[in-house]
């Protein structure tokens, strides 16, 4: 019997993990200056939840959900993004009627989507997400797209770009919808047959299709930006100037239309242009939610937020070769000769650790040799070797390992020897 | 419509998740100090793999585990612990042949059971859990209770029993085995339906019903201690050596089994001895588990490890009346008045960020009264008030809200002004 992990999915075993812990440790730095405080929700949310606050007609909700029944015959689908629970926890919290608004949450954790596989795509993968909710100033929205852009500035990428669009309002999207249908119904025979049902029910979703995506008539397709309301336009506008203050370089996309049903006005994504980044570029992605709040069962509140892969982040980190700092340093090992002497190692290997001092000693009885070996290979600052000599005279020799110098320590002095160098 | 959490399940709030990231930076600090790297696992695994891993006549996989079929026709089951996964892996990546034995992981995340609901349990709850995988050494088994103990310590928490037991070897157990069927046999009718199974099939676990509790034949049953093999004595004698040596008080319960079938020689239980803290007072639960990377399919490799509860963890905070030192603090408050100056307030807010000073400003164009309360309710150290003044003179004035002292400083000064406080 031989068992495997589940088909799309990854163990981060310990070589990797330090770096996920490093990505996290500035995701958490910069949730904090930004005061995105963090909410964790389920695993699972009902499965209506993500069929009204995701759509219908997208392709999550139509092909790659896990949903299953519990015991209790609920109907349950483990999440496959973090926005919809976020703000039914806004609505069921009732944090709406907190007196400072927005609202500003992130959230980071395993999302699950049932995809075809290839490379840098897993069925569990880990976003990190931000949401402001309660809020619809254009300052705002700069503020997220900022926050966005420092993660990956922070763990040092640079081959980045920045593609920003407006989906107008209800009235935008209603009238550019008319000249979507206008537009494709002529011709939607030489279409996907998803494309096809997207023609009635949910046309913009055409310009998002994979499988057509060449087609001549997608280059010339009606734009969302030609038909955008007064307000929505000074709206775009102003968060064209916020991140212009910011220093924040960008390019309009008008067919940015992003892959979930709810975004309006502000969306944006955020791409690595290092080479050989591989096919899909797209690295982080973010809009404006109004009326989600409203769909969820809440108030008419605004929402902007945006959502990052952690794989792809460290994917990008790769193709720019970008090493990030590491710092889980093995200080001690202590090598062990005899019975006795393994007993007192005992001792002071948890004397190293209670006082903040990574420590570490062989449990298998090796050879001297063999317990070197191992200090080397886990990277040790110093090494002490324990036999009898040192029982006796209750004091060792201190190695430094990396310039092999060696100094005579008593065992009471050995922690602070350690922590003053 | 309105959506909730699912049953049994929570979200954590942002004004309870500081919490948990303090609790977290504990963990990721001792796994440095003790050297058990991070492992993490997928939130699901095949079906089978806990039925091995995990036991077929436990109550977990009998009862409780969130069991379904994805799309591709595979049997999966969220993770109802830590320890089969972890063993999985070692296995799969072949860890066994790397030249540093124990091979010293750690974990933490959420596993799933489907349990009646009470105080205290989640059907998804969060545990922390280390396992090291290839030593037999008793000084390992003492390390790893150690680690378990000082998590407790370090957060803060003085009301603990450590209890442990030896579970013995294959042979100990056989013994057993058939004094538990001969101790139980003639009054098995007085059982539940449940330990009536148990009585062939695994009858040591009579011992850990939850319904049986108070039965009489419960208090004077045959205890597995009293057919230690002279290995197993010795080796448990050895464990208690070195927690002696270490300086941690334990009890020894014979009774104690631990809920999993794996368990074999140290097997061990931290609890809250807190006043009011509730009638399940077990915090943590570890123990050997020889035999058991055999059975899923990997050489003969020894085990031990234990996990712990966050939630419960928490609960027991609450009982000791411990409260975590919180350091989500709000340096500065931006507040605005005037379109000109809001545009200012986006750039400063912004270079704050930059230099690691949390700082947050107004976006609902409130008055300037509303604003100031925001800054107090969320306990910003440092305001600004920036206007039409402010902008011509390049300065603001800056409040110390503790003290109410002001002190005007250039704009240009005002990240070194608040750096250097």
């Amino acid at each position: 019997m031989s068992f495997k992990v589940p088909r799309g999915t990854q163990d981060i075993l310990p070589d990797q993990s330090e770096k996920w812990q490093q990505v996290e440790k500035v995701l958490r730095d910069l949730s904090h200056v930004y005061r995105y405080k963090e909410i964790r929700t389920p695993i699972f949310e009902s499965t209506e939840l993500f069929q009204r606050g995701v759509g219908d007609t997208t392709d999550i909700v139509q092909k790659e959900m896990y949903t299953f029944t519990d015991r209790g015959g609920r109907s349950l689908t483990l999440r496959p993004e973090g926005t919809a629970a976020a703000v039914r926890a806004y609505v069921e919290h009732k944090m709406f009627g907190q007196p400072d608004q927005p609202v500003k949450l992130s959230y980071i954790g395993p999302m699950f989507r049932y995809e075809r596989q290839q490379a840098g795509r897993y069925r569990q993968f880990v976003q990190f997400g931000v949401e402001a909710i309660g809020s619809a100033d254009p300052a705002i929205d700069a503020e997220v797209i900022s926050f966005a852009m420092d993660i990956y500035k922070k763990v040092g990428l640079k081959d980045l770009k920045l593609v920003i669009n407006s989906l107008g309002d209800k009235e935008t999207r209603d009238a550019h919808r008319t000249a979507l249908i206008n537009h494709f119904e002529p011709s939607i025979g030489e279409f996907c047959s998803d494309c096809q049902k997207r023609l009635e029910k949910n046309p913009l979703r055409i310009l998002d299709c994979k499988v057509d995506r060449e087609h001549p008539l997608m280059a010339n397709a009606p734009a969302l930006t030609d038909y955008l309301t007064e307000y929505s336009a000074e709206y775009f506008t102003k968060v064209k100037d916020y991140l212009d203050r910011l220093g924040i370089p960008y390019e309009v996309d008008p067919n940015l239309v992003r892959g979930l049903d709810y975004y309006n006005h502000t969306a944006f994504e955020i791409m690595s242009t290092a080479s050989g980044f591989g096919a899909i570029t797209t690295l982080c992605g973010g809009g404006r939610y109004n009326g989600l709040v409203e769909d969820i069962g809440g108030p008419d509140a605004p929402g902007i937020g945006f959502a990052l892969s952690i794989e792809r982040l460290l994917l990008a980190l790769e193709a720019e070769g970008v090493a990030l700092q590491e710092d889980d340093q093995l200080d001690m090992y202590v090598v062990v000769m005899g019975e006795a002497a393994k007993a007192k190692a005992v001792e002071l290997v948890s004397t190293f650790r209670a006082n903040g001092i990574s420590a570490d000693m062989d449990y298998a009885d090796r050879k001297m040799k063999a317990q070197m070996k191992t200090a080397d290979r886990q990277g040790a600052k110093y090494v002490i070797v324990l036999g009898e000599t040192e029982l006796e005279e209750q004091a060792v020799n201190v190695k430094e390992m990396e310039t092999g110098t060696q100094e005579k320590v008593a065992f009471a002095e050995l922690v602070n020897f350690v922590l003053q160098k």
